[in-house]
């Protein structure tokens, strides 16, 4: 039921860098590479309450992510979506689990006093892809 | 009198690619990852007319675009701008050009016939990074 195409569902396991594009203030494309991480349904990605792109999603959840397949240049998949939840991470357990997967690291080393780290649950909506 | 960051400058030099974000019909962003050349002042891009973001980029000439360090996943550069000036890529000199960075190939392989191939040229306006 997944708008995700089935054969570059794989693209979501991998621990390439996705490419989000948000909207800013005013009305200008931004784009940011970023962790992600993937629960079957929905794209996950940790942010802090002071980032731009946090701001930006406040203000407008859309939002597009392309992610290239680390092993071929030429193939990469693109999900434009919405978001529709926003959760505070508790005992910063995502982040901590996005090390893991990105820095094989248990804790998240860059955290700094003050921070205040969020879950971003996005919906994919529609796909693009090549390769 | 750039305003792209001498410390950042080597990252226009590489091989990456850059993943380009453009404002689709209905406002929402798109992602993209692109070849690009840099010319010293602006960043060049090849786009065939029937694409997406050639449309986005015509009604809406703001972009962004990030380029990781093949390096150094922790280092990048955003840039954010937009588009100056598109001309007919004549002879498809410059997507040959860009095969040639990319592909170390002297003509563009996937050139399907009735392409029309576009040089879009993005005045950078501002930046951000991180690393």
């Amino acid at each position: 039921m997944s708008v995700i195409p089935e054969n570059y569902a794989d693209l979501l396991e991998t621990k390439a860098l996705a490419h989000i594009a948000t909207i800013g203030p005013n009305g200008d494309p931004q784009s940011t590479p970023v962790w992600f991480g993937w629960d079957g349904n929905r794209v996950l990605l940790t942010l802090t309450k002071t980032a731009q792109k946090y701001l930006n999603l406040q203000r407008d959840p859309r939002l597009a992510l392309s992610i290239v397949d680390p092993k071929n240049a030429y193939r990469y998949l693109e999900i434009r979506g919405r978001v529709v939840r926003i959760d505070e991470d508790l005992d910063r357990h995502f982040v901590n689990s996005m090390a893991k997967k990105y820095l094989n690291q248990d804790v998240y080393p860059w955290h700094r006093p003050g921070d205040e780290h969020v879950v971003v649950r996005v919906e994919p909506e529609r796909t693009t892809h090549i390769g």
